[in-house]
């Protein structure tokens, strides 16, 4: 009942007011006691974070009271370098009083102090990326109160000493203008001195510290941090406070920030808001535990309640992997934790209640929610709750499950599954009938989906290099952190000896769909011998290891896969999706095998044959030799006479393809790479090719250096390859049309379409239709036929064809956009040298997105929108498509759907997630 | 009288009615009587010929008669496949008709049969490149009715022997789709049978030839002429004459004419109209002449009438350079034919009324014409008369003695100097001081202007390769024709052994303005032999020679040559073009002495400084060891060391180059490109270097081989180096502004402005201005100064800055368009690597112009404007130049002014070019 008033409380407060009237901008929003100045729907303005704890306040849920302040107070905070805005001091002072109200207690008040946690809380998600500093208003003043109402001076001294070291790290050397790495800096100094304590004092364990020994502790700590940073640790609650904001608001500019935004594609310009809540402490006994749950297994999918917790711990220590926390109920437990004992079972009735908030949210929200609970002294607290990561299994599951139980509609099912999670999906899984018979070396939590193979490495540098070595690996930590980000990235799969479901590799993995394994508690790792020892084994680096995250195993050597696509709710998914979508989604094919594959993931033709590629990478294989002894033919009899021999090899693949593809559209492109690409370098080839064509090697090579460019990528290639070799155009289009006209002979239907590549001007499209025009009508008279459905059409690569893609139009009848070229010419970037200074630009916010892998719609996407507009003002008809590797971007894939192109065309393995970027597009665009 | 009257009449009657009514197109226009279908306004339907027939008919001017087939006729005969319109059959005869009326002969009559010629006449004039037919109309029913009506039987014969000659040629080989080489083909043959013919009868001259052998040589040239093409050659007069308008109109697409098109720019769809004519005879005689004049001098612009005549003889002897002519009049004559008679003295009173015709002429058309005349047995008639070519010098100072007579306006005179033309004023001259002491081995005319100095070569081919290998040279030959053209334009200068004034190497040399000297008589040369002989002289292949085209002279060796554009006129007509240019005019230049030389030119200001230029092509000198250290240098602190050992270096120029343009803006360009361009090739080097850096040439050459790009121009360059490497930014932005302090403190006056090339979005912008801003304040505090004057800009060479120009304008005070890379990267061109296809690209017309040359205004024009445009939006007052080669090319220059640049920018040579052609875009403007 109450989600029903509350959902209509909501609308009624509709948008919530945010301004303060005339007297400025208002800034802070409070929350608690069932009631809240903002709601879920006020992400932008709150963070996500704080716009949820809002609403569940509205939904009766109990909350420590608090307020938020707004990422509009952030982005102020920045734009005047650094400064709190005018009036927001009262309104803080305001906010503060009245969450005192609500929770009887005074901030900073001798006898009933209120200590307050500040956090911060993006429009997105950005786990453990930004500050957070609790405890805030533990003093001289407070903290003989906080003794008396607690009775606990333990915990109180304890609590000031992590208040001290947390303040002292996160907002002291902030000030100081430091930011060293982690487990570097005051940190660090800290962590040492508390060790030498326990040393001189002969304790082992933080939990045999006495109260006198955290009070002696928090002395040194606040002489250490003023030595060290030149300051005092502040003793005014107020000052704390403040403190604590300014840190916050500066973490969203912090290197881990903005490494994870540029990962994630987060704008810096959102900022990030900051709450500011009451505490409540798990950690008061063993009557107090702390905990994150999910609605549902964020791993599979299944409909269960999903969690871990820790009795007598702050809830970082689950989120941090600091300790191996305990599952939340039965359906969490597994071999790994089945001996430990879980909430279900040890607080059965704050279980139910929190089962209770657990089937209410997810009815109020129908979505899957990752939430956070406290309990203190046996009363639960909700602190947190937002729309949980899950893997693209349990994506799929959960959104199929979520439509049967009528929580959803077929085009939010449709939604629920990111593009990108496809991959997960489409990416291998072990075979189970051979890992049956293996024995894994470690057993951990399966925290990221499929499988993975790869050479075991033991830093994010060493991943990453490995990555750019092309050398697949595994990271392997104790645990991770923020800053390894960049290296679980560049690794096949990661697996950590610490950490739950909830730990931050867990986390990360998960939202990438990326194999992981953490938890595995056997393991022995040595970072600085670079080696892991479990048991008898000892793993050095570069050993091969193969994890299935899906269950959580490790096994030694590479073990085999095989597809994940299998999976029944996966054909339901995807016939769901392409009942939404509207634009169609083609291959880039090059062999008869890939079109066959990209049939079977959905192609609906394909958008681009390379007819050059069936040469590549088969070295002294017939077809590259009489290729070779085409190209360096010195006329153009020999030419012709090379190109004869080639001509069966050409019209075989292009035969093959058709068929594969029967009804369906193939785009043949013309020759398009610069002839230098083919010739021989071994000795052995060139002295072969020097006697097939009666020449010395010398010549050979004289003739092969007569093809070096200085600039290939603008060179002689393409439409211009066919200008001055007509031959060779010809005899690919000859190839093309014999294969159709003997498939339409055999009953077939193929749908031949030739492109011509790298045009700048329509005159070069006159030029070659002319030759196109006369060899068909030849093909035609050959085979005696009347007709053979084809398509004559244009890449659009150069910026010149896309700016006068009107005149191009004339003369074609479709167009398909080489983004990869397109995207080479619009920025001047050669791809194969932004190596030297790619890095620097995204590091240096210079450039958004590296524009290989996302279309650059600023710059490139004004060309492709011009060059449509312009092809469909001359020809409204004409069919225009996408075939650079940007076609299998979820986010170019958008693009060209705002667009109104007709099909994009990608690998074959990422035509699912064309499908399903396409049908998003088409459900939002309604 | 007549011309005013005509002058009115030619206002009535406005534009040409153009149309025939409802029943169809108007193709013919008639002329003759003193009355005309048209005038000299319809040049683009008449074609230039046929229009000032038409105008000098209505002048009064005693014009054979005839009628104009129109250009729009030729249009629409290409358009259908090489088939006459319908509806021309009909306009033609009974425009025959009345030129019959006009003549009193009938065409095809027995009795007084009218004779008829047949020549082309497009827009602009392309002399010798298409075709003409004399003498149409004698057949085995006419030649009896001429033979009478002349009483020159030997005459009649002749001209049949010569219509059957050239009707062969020009129409019947065409006919049977062939198109030899000039001296192949029918025509080779026809002059072989003449010759053994004349063997056989011991005759040596053809003025021997006697009616009968005339006789007897045409019919044995009609059964050669029906064996060899397989048709006999037509007696029906209107088959002869439709076959002729036939071929006139396919020889606008013959070989010649083409590639004629393709050096003049006139575009392939003009089409060339046909102009039939009464035929007239200058070869009946001693009372009959032809001859061609200038009423002024053509090479010197002198106010004087200038012409050249034959006695007893047809038109195209004059002008194919076949007999050398006399001179017309006095002032025609020189050193090498004072001997000769001259018109004025053997014809007085006919000279007379062509003087007056001269004067009238030149008072209508207020400019210079060239007009051909023949005279029939003593009765004057015009043929033709158009606008004369000129030389350049010809034109400044036809321009400013117009402008003095009051013939013209300032304005006008100001465009009567083509910007092109410029360019041979401000080519070198002959030292006199010098020349003076020296004899010429060789004298003929004064053909084409200045002076030349070059390796003799034979044919065009030679003169190509030479061009194309980096050696200047001379082409001789013994007369040009138009298969030379490209070999003319490649040579630095021209020399023939026979030819006057008014022959084709003459016409052709004087419209480009190229040093060009023709009927040198006393070269004997042998093309076999590949050399010279005059007297003892022997001049061989690749021996240099120094042409002085003013004067005629040719001399050994090479010879110090001096400016020209000490010539007073030229600063007065510089001028006036400044009074009407409206548009600014910098210069491209890397050093001090380069700014000082474009000042003199006019330059005002520099639009783009290389800051790197100044290292280039001094190897091993110190500054450049310096770069290479910079370069090589594997830290960051090893390249600030190099930098600073660079520093003074870089200052010091840069001050230089500020002072010589005091006042005066300068734009200095950062470090521009790749890196690889500076790494040392040879050993020496590469040790040296070795040694500097105390590491080994392996290591050298490593580093070397790292900078490696596989497209450079696309590559680390330009801002993508300035952002990877601030430092050598900062070490160039700080020599520009502690230069321009110095300067400042010694009173002086400049005005730097830092430019940074290859951006592509306008946060490369934000990042270099932090730099400049920081190197700015410091620079100012070190100087004590308040204030340097300075501006930031940007080049808009990659097409993404310029379709993102309107957010470029956020961080730029001006751009400046680099069309070189703008050029390379909308076309996907590679300068270096257009070779392989540019050429074919050009022949088989599938570009209008090498892009490098002009600028493609209709692509990369495009992102110009729109950059332009978006940049004003921005910003309106945005300060925009062009700094890219184009900016010395006139038509570029006028594209540049429709778009509103404030200035172009060019090297030294070119600036007055450019200031002309922006005066001419300002004067067209109004």
């Amino acid at each position: 009942m109450a989600i029903l008033v509350c959902t209509e409380r909501r609308l009624k407060i509709g948008a919530t007011q945010k301004h303060k009237g005339k007297s400025g901008m208002k800034y802070v929003y409070t929350f608690g006691g069932k009631t809240a100045e903002g709601n879920a729907q006020d992400k932008n303005l709150l963070g996500g974070k704080g716009a949820n704890l809002a609403e569940m306040c509205l939904l009766g849920l109990p909350v420590p009271a608090g307020f938020t302040v707004s990422t509009e107070c952030c982005t102020a905070y920045f734009a005047a370098g650094g400064e709190f805005p005018a009036g927001l001091s009262e309104q803080v002072l305001t906010a503060l009083r009245k969450t005192e109200e609500v929770m009887g207690m005074k901030y900073g008040d001798p006898e009933s102090p209120l200590l307050l946690a500040c956090r911060s809380g993006a429009r997105s998600s950005m786990p453990g990326m930004m500050d957070t500093v609790l405890n805030l208003g533990l003093s001289s003043a407070t903290i003989n109160g906080m003794i008396k109402k607690t009775g606990n001076p333990r915990f109180v001294w304890d609590s000031y000493r992590r208040l001290v070291m947390m303040y002292a790290d996160v907002v002291m050397e902030k000030a100081a203008g430091r930011e060293p790495a982690r487990g570097e800096g005051i940190r660090k100094l800290l962590d040492d001195e508390m060790e030498v304590y326990k040393e001189s004092r002969g304790i082992k364990e933080d939990t045999d510290l006495t109260a006198e020994d955290m009070e002696a502790l928090a002395g040194n700590f606040k002489r250490l941090v003023e030595s060290e940073l030149g300051v005092p640790f502040p003793d005014d609650p107020m000052q704390q406070l403040w403190g604590s904001i300014d840190a916050v608001f500066k973490s969203w500019n912090g290197r881990k920030a903005v490494s994870y935004r540029r990962i994630e594609g987060i704008p810096d310009s959102w900022g990030t808001a900051v709450n500011v809540q009451a505490m409540v402490f798990g950690n008061m006994g063993d009557t107090s535990a702390t905990g994150v749950a999910f609605t549902r297994n964020p791993a599979t999918g299944e409909n269960t309640f999903y969690g871990e917790w820790l009795i007598n711990a702050q809830g970082e220590d689950v989120v941090a992997g600091i300790r191996t926390p305990s599952p939340l109920n039965d359906d969490t437990k597994n071999d790994q934790n089945r001996h430990m004992k879980s909430m279900q079972e040890l607080m059965p009735e704050t279980y139910k209640q929190l089962d209770t908030y657990r089937t209410n949210l997810e009815q109020h929200y129908t979505d899957m929610l990752d939430v956070e609970f406290t309990i203190q002294e046996g009363r639960l607290y909700m602190l947190q709750c937002r729309v949980g990561k899950r893997t693209g299994t349990a994506a799929l599951n959960m959104a199929i499950d979520m439509l049967e139980e009528g929580l959803i509609s077929e085009s939010e099912a449709v939604l629920r599954v990111a593009p990108a999670q496809l991959d997960e999906l489409l990416h291998p899984i072990m075979d189970t009938t051979v890992e049956e018979k293996l024995t894994p070396f470690a057993k951990g939590l399966p925290a990221g989906p499929g499988a993975a193979s790869g050479a075991v490495v033991f830093t994010a540098e060493d991943a990453v290099a490995s990555l750019r070595a092309g050398r697949p690996c595994i990271l392997v930590r104790e645990e991770t952190n923020p800053e390894d980000v960049e290296g679980m990235r560049a690794a096949e799969g990661i697996l950590t000896a610490r950490g739950g479901m909830t730990s931050h590799a867990a986390l990360v993995a998960r939202g990438w769909g990326k194999c992981c394994v953490v938890g595995a508690g056997e393991l022995n790792i040595s970072l600085t011998e670079r080696k892991i020892v479990v048991g008898d084994i000892v793993l050095k680096e570069g050993d091969v290891v193969t994890l299935n995250g899906t269950k959580g195993f490790a096994y030694l050597g590479e073990q085999p896969m095989i597809n994940a696509t299998e999976n029944p709710r996966f054909q339901q998914y995807m016939g769901l999706v392409d009942k939404f979508r509207t634009m169609g989604v083609r291959t880039n094919a090059d062999t008869p095998e890939d079109a066959v594959l990209a049939r079977e993931f959905g192609a609906e033709g394909i958008g681009l044959f390379r007819t050059e590629h069936m040469f590549y990478g088969k070295d002294a294989t017939t077809p590259l030799f009489l290729l070779r002894k085409m190209i360096l033919a010195s006329s153009v009899d020999e030419r012709k006479a090379a190109l004869e021999q080639l001509f069966p090899f050409i019209k075989k693949d292009i035969k093959a393809t058709l068929e594969a593809m029967d009804g369906l559209p193939v785009t043949f492109r013309l020759l398009d790479p610069p002839l230098h690409e083919f010739v021989p370098h071994s000795q052995g080839n060139k002295e072969e090719l020097a006697k097939a064509l009666g020449i010395d090697v010398a010549e050979v090579e004289k003739r092969s250096d007569e093809l070096k460019e200085s600039n290939p990528m603008m060179g002689h290639r393409g439409i211009r390859l066919g200008v001055t070799y007509p031959e060779v155009s010809e005899t690919q289009i000859r190839a093309i049309f014999e294969a159709a006209a003997e498939l339409l002979q055999a009953g077939k239907k193929p749908q031949p379409e030739i492109m011509v590549p790298v045009t700048c001007d329509v005159r070069e499209l006159t030029f070659s239709k002319a030759i196109i025009s006369r060899v068909y009508n030849e093909v035609l008279a050959a085979y005696n036929l009347k007709e053979i459905v084809h398509s004559v059409g244009t890449m659009i690569e150069i910026p010149r064809a896309a700016l006068l893609a009107d005149k191009m139009a004339n003369e074609a009848e479709f167009f398909s956009f080489g983004t990869n070229d397109l995207t080479q010419m619009t920025f001047g970037f050669s791809r194969d040298d932004t190596g030297a200074f790619m890095n620097e630009y995204l590091d240096q916010q210079l450039i958004a997105a590296d524009p290989f892998q996302t279309i650059d719609q600023e710059g490139v996407g004004m060309l492709i929108e011009m060059a449509a507009q312009g092809g469909r003002k001359t020809k409204p008809g004409l069919k225009i498509g996408i075939c650079g590797e940007q076609g299998g971007d979820p986010a170019s894939v958008a693009f060209c759907f705002s667009l109104g192109l007709n099909y994009v065309s990608c690998s074959p393995y990422r035509v699912p997630i064309a499908r399903v970027a396409a049908a998003h597009a088409a459900i939002k665009a309604k």
